[in-house]
């Protein structure tokens, strides 16, 4: 009889190790890179589902933000419903899954390198229908991952996309060298007050912006996804233009605020937040700049790579809570890893 | 003393009366149209925030269905926060606000423009920031909103964006020619069986397909902002992905499911979910061919432009549903018509 979390506390704990070796084999991934850079692309498509899709809106940032290429999540949809073929010659088209398996990123990868995109699998699965897809492939190299609710090839997606892009743009690493051993670090930060203040709530929001806007919704997918609670993620800004008002006393805020501009700008959303009577729990290296009643401080990084660290404790945290509650994040009621829609 | 819900209840039913007057005045349109084909764009970008941010995923799917362009939606932090300056000539960039007023908006509009990018100011308001900042502008003519959450300027916004796009491809917007008489129709579905069937919920799943994953989005933040309930809506992908995990027999579940490729693909969602135990409410016109507890029926329309009638039904079940509950969807707590964000 296994014991209940056991998988995902194991591989949570692993994350450390994971950047590491991510990290040393950086070089695996010059090939792709200068194929990137080659062929000058205008524009960037991310398809993802699931936590791979967040990883996709991180991704989203960096090459806004770092490769100044415009950037769009597609819908899968539109490929394989209803047949949309647009001409995507000069687009860079990133597909990120961490199992490579699920046939509507396959189909929609299909038509994007048909119709002239640029087309590069990421995912932990480098023999997969996916990578065959896809003209490129890039593996995150987590180790096979066991448990249903992804941790490790969440922060490995993210990691290996930011090397990617960085090394796109001629950059050496530099902002991601001794991640792992701060990532042991954030993962030895105490969450107990967090647990205790959550144990029996039953609904959360999570709210971040810029870069940390993917961690709010990576966040929330886990706590919803282990621990039952309904949790919903809003970019800081969007929560300020509506939802702010179904905040209450009962509702549980979690604020990602890292140190830089993103973390800045949550300071309005915070005190928004609090006049609404709600606590709000602030996770990050910026959580001291915020008005919060409960703080989970993560090592300071450069802001883009933030995202890599600032979701650690939040894995823990719903992993405890899912504990407390007395639920087994390791079976999860109705859960498959691999989805199979079109 | 003004009657609760007054004003959210007039502007719900004025709605028939806005789309004829948007229908007839299609010609205003021609002009912006031929100035997009004149360009022959090849991305789309799309910036806007809380509900125009779902008539904004509303346009994707039309500008890449019925366009045959790659489109994205826009983060406008990465501009406004990170200074991103990305080469957008060849780039159609629309933005989508109905009061044309969020700095945000207004400064990433400009900074598009700049850039080289079509920009197209989408408001219900001409004489505006948003107008100004972009080259070419779209009255969507929904008269003045004075409900703090919006329900007839969302509609409006979706059918000038479509008159709009289908214009751009030639089209003379046959599908929507009648959609006032088929709206009336609409907003007299009986609504009360969900009415009761909610009364006491306390959180919510909305979820959709293609066109209708708008409909989901919009229908879950007009639930939280004008009920308070937990609600928050998955396409039906995503749902299938890991928060089916969450919905138990507690949780409402509102499929969009309208005839079409976006609703059949609805089936097996709207199965997986009955298996979790929780009780589906179906809206839309194939709402009988998914196995639901609880049915809306809407009338029939071309598949694109269900999402201008599906949503009304459900306007009206977050404005039922806010009375029942002792709320008054007008006095929404902490809620502003106009919100600053940088």
């Amino acid at each position: 009889m296994p014991v209940a979390g056991a998988r995902m506390a194991a591989e949570v704990a692993e994350q450390p190790a994971v950047f590491d070796s991510i990290v040393a084999r950086r070089g695996d991934l010059t090939s792709v890179a200068d194929l990137i850079s080659a062929r000058r692309p205008r524009f960037a498509l991310l398809a993802a589902r699931g936590s791979s899709d967040h990883a996709a809106l991180y991704a989203k940032y960096l090459i806004e933000v770092l490769l100044q290429l415009p950037a769009g999540l597609v819908s899968p949809s539109t490929t394989t419903l209803y047949g949309a073929e647009p001409d995507l010659s000069d687009v860079l088209y990133l597909s990120v899954s961490q199992s490579g398996g699920s046939p509507d990123l396959v189909a929609a990868t299909e038509a994007a390198r048909a119709r002239g995109a640029l087309t590069i699998a990421v995912t932990n699965t480098p023999a997969s229908p996916l990578s065959d897809a896809a003209e490129l492939s890039v593996d995150i190299k987590a180790g096979e991952e066991l448990a249903v609710a992804a941790t490790k090839t969440y922060t490995a997606t993210l990691l290996s996309l930011y090397l990617l892009i960085d090394a796109v743009r001629g950059g050496t690493g530099e902002a991601v060298a001794g991640l792992g051993e701060l990532a042991g670090q954030a993962l030895d930060v105490p969450i107990d007050e967090a647990v205790e203040r959550y144990r029996r709530i039953e609904r959360m929001v999570t709210t971040g912006r810029g870069y940390s806007s993917a961690t709010a919704a990576e966040a929330a997918l886990k706590l919803a996804e282990t621990s039952y609670l309904a949790a919903r993620a809003y970019s800081g800004a969007d929560l300020l233009h509506g939802p702010v008002a179904a905040i209450d006393a009962d509702t549980g805020v979690v604020a990602v605020t890292s140190k830089g501009r993103g973390g800045e700008a949550m300071r309005d959303v915070v005190a928004a937040v609090r006049e609404r009577g709600a606590e709000v729990l602030a996770v990050g290296s910026g959580a001291a700049n915020v008005d919060a009643g409960l703080r989970i401080d993560v090592p300071e990084t450069a802001e883009e790579v933030a995202p890599i660290l600032e979701v650690l404790p939040l894995q823990r945290l719903a992993l405890a809570l899912s504990l407390t509650r007395g639920e087994d994040p390791d079976q999860p009621r109705g859960l498959n890893k691999v989805t199979r829609t079109l």
